[in-house]
């Protein structure tokens, strides 16, 4: 069975990204604290073509992270850009350039229809316009038996969380403050839709929090 | 060096306390899924004069949490029973009945005067109306060189770590949601003010983290 697999970075109080998230800030104001556990490490560097890095408790949940996905979703928001419909002259076509880094089929929440956008090195952004359902179906066929990862940003991740598709969830908690941005957490009540705790692996510079369904 | 040592416990969204908080339910609607962890262990359930209970990761973070305290400092919401005034007739006297936990000098902020309240088993309340730094001068005195514990709730520990006066920090992360409440780190900013993360430990229903003064 395909698993949904969700994989995110939280502050200490609760945000998945800073505010004032803009075009020369993705991440928001202080976002990038939260990934900077996993700069330094040899599994995150690799798959980006970094040379170097560090073997260290983080090591072992990044690989694991990475295996076995065979397609992504995420939210407008992530894909990023500007709100609204897309411009039809220069449409902006996500952070990562001519080759990002996903090498397989990223589905896009998004209310606005768009023509898919074929990258180099296999990824291909579809947009979804009727819904959560409809993109978890449509990544799980191209995923070909393979789990599908749920990127972000924190509105994907509530709505796949209260509607309790989501299988498993890590959170990587980064002992830092944001103080304001988007909140994970926010609108889901007080509990976990299906999701139970199984463990958590302290590491240096981070913590790693394993959830997923009975 | 007498240190000023908070230890508290907050779930996945950031609350140290659920909604509603009342004299029925003095930790808010779900709060007490806060300290489930801690209920079932030995050195939990010895000095509250319960019989047995489990060893685990979590047991020698307890035992250090409770080690070398001379005295605890809380807010007036922790100590409870009603805001404004005290009831000159039937003054409320906290959650402990006639022998706290405590077994030290407790000194409670309260904007409202009141003479000390002496309990059985060598605990005494104070009631601090000149504001933080009062209420510590006065706590680590009482302490004889000991530590001093700030015990909560949220807005006490606001103040403390806005003050930069919090030296250690141990944070039990509970892997459940409340939905609403009182929030650890509710108007603090994006900084720790001060403390820095040092390391952190999984237990099997908790996870520990640590922080403290370099």
């Amino acid at each position: 069975m395909s698993k949904l697999r969700l994989t995110i970075s939280m502050s200490l109080d609760g945000y998945v990204a800073g505010p004032d998230q803009s075009v020369e800030n993705p991440l928001g104001v202080g976002g990038t604290r939260l990934h900077e556990w996993a700069f330094e490490l040899e599994s995150w560097r690799a798959p980006h073509g970094l040379d170097g890095g560090e073997v260290n408790e983080s090591s072992a949940v990044v690989e694991e992270g990475l295996a076995n996905v065979g397609a992504t979703i995420m939210g407008r928001n992530m894909f990023g850009g500007h709100p609204g419909g897309w411009d039809a002259d220069a449409p902006w076509n996500g952070w990562w350039g001519d080759d990002p880094p996903f090498h397989h089929a990223v589905f896009v929440l998004t209310h606005h229809a768009r023509e898919p956008l074929v990258c180099e090195g296999g990824t291909t952004f579809t947009f979804v316009t009727d819904g959560i359902v409809s993109a978890l179906e449509q990544a799980r066929q191209a995923a070909g038996g393979k789990d599908v990862s749920l990127a972000g940003g924190a509105q994907a991740c509530q709505e796949y969380l209260a509607a309790g598709l989501v299988d498993e969830m890590v959170i990587n908690l980064a002992p830092t403050l944001l103080g304001g941005g988007e909140r994970l957490f926010e609108g889901l009540g007080d509990d976990l839709h299906g999701l139970e705790p199984r463990r958590s692996v302290a590491a240096p510079a981070v913590t790693h929090l394993f959830f997923s369904r009975p």
